[in-house]
């Protein structure tokens, strides 16, 4: 394809950690999958797992060059996973945002977290390959 | 074309938000345009607007992999505007850096800017696509 | 090529500066190699030049996609040295990083380090091109 291994966007975002509510039940729940939640909360600092995957929603939203949708923009359509063998974050897309990232050809998100002990930040890459 | 898709540079840069004298006219003047300094100044913080941009141009700067020229490296050249369509910033490259990104044969310079209370940051990702 | 320009992996790393023990020997020994010990004893301060490259090698680490193998990671099998000509930093794996690189095709890894006065960041991007 013409468009192999093309590049789309990037994203980057970061946030202090206290400044994300992941203690906030509605919050939670309306912006991160079950099995986001599951796997924030068995983590050393769920506080500081949250707000890494909020950066990394954020950072995603970016990549993807959409126009923002700003409160209703569905964060919960970004999901961040692990992979299985590496550990490593990764990206997948439901609904609205798997629907325009289809459009504009995007078939895959790459994602790298990291938080210090007040900061977390996201990097993520928007790519055709 | 061999080079399609290829990728050149990556560039990342943050600051502290107060560290950068976007209340210095001199300042604003050599280093933004007139677009950027209307953008900045129209946004809710024009002081993070500015040192987002700030950093940008630094990042861009980074991911072109050309030698340093210190305070004679024109940052006017990297100019930073936001896209019609989704309002996400896009590079646009004038007079020496245009030059030297197109010895390189980079065509597309993509950037992400971030800012929290405090602190600016920016990745910007050269390539040839 | 099928995978010319592809794109495998990304990383992010940040540490606050004195979080990097740079001046515990044996940490640095242990983790940088000689030429980027020489290097970051040249530099204005050499704590910000050590903090950097950790971050660096760490986002290299990340970009890489392989599991973590904590303490017993290698990290000075991951170089970061300066380009000759920009001074832009470049990554040289050794040893067990450039072995798995190799196996994922991974054939360069792009780095671009940032430090504020107490904060040290860097993005790494692990390509196939």
């Amino acid at each position: 394809s013409d468009i192999e291994g093309d590049f789309v966007g990037v994203g980057v975002d970061q946030e202090l950690i206290s400044s994300v509510p992941s203690n906030n039940p509605n919050f939670v729940s309306r912006n991160f999958t079950d099995a986001e939640i599951s796997y924030c909360r068995s983590q050393p600092s769920p506080a500081s797992s949250f707000a890494a995957r909020w950066v990394g929603k954020e950072a995603v939203f970016k990549s993807l060059g959409v126009k923002s949708k700003g409160a209703a923009a569905a964060m919960k359509d970004i999901e961040i996973l692990n992979d299985n063998e590496s550990g490593a974050p990764i990206v997948k897309l439901h609904g609205d945002a798997q629907v325009q990232a289809s459009q504009k050809g995007i078939s895959k998100v790459l994602i790298s977290l990291s938080h210090s002990d007040n900061v977390a930040i996201a990097f993520a890459q928007a790519t055709r390959s």
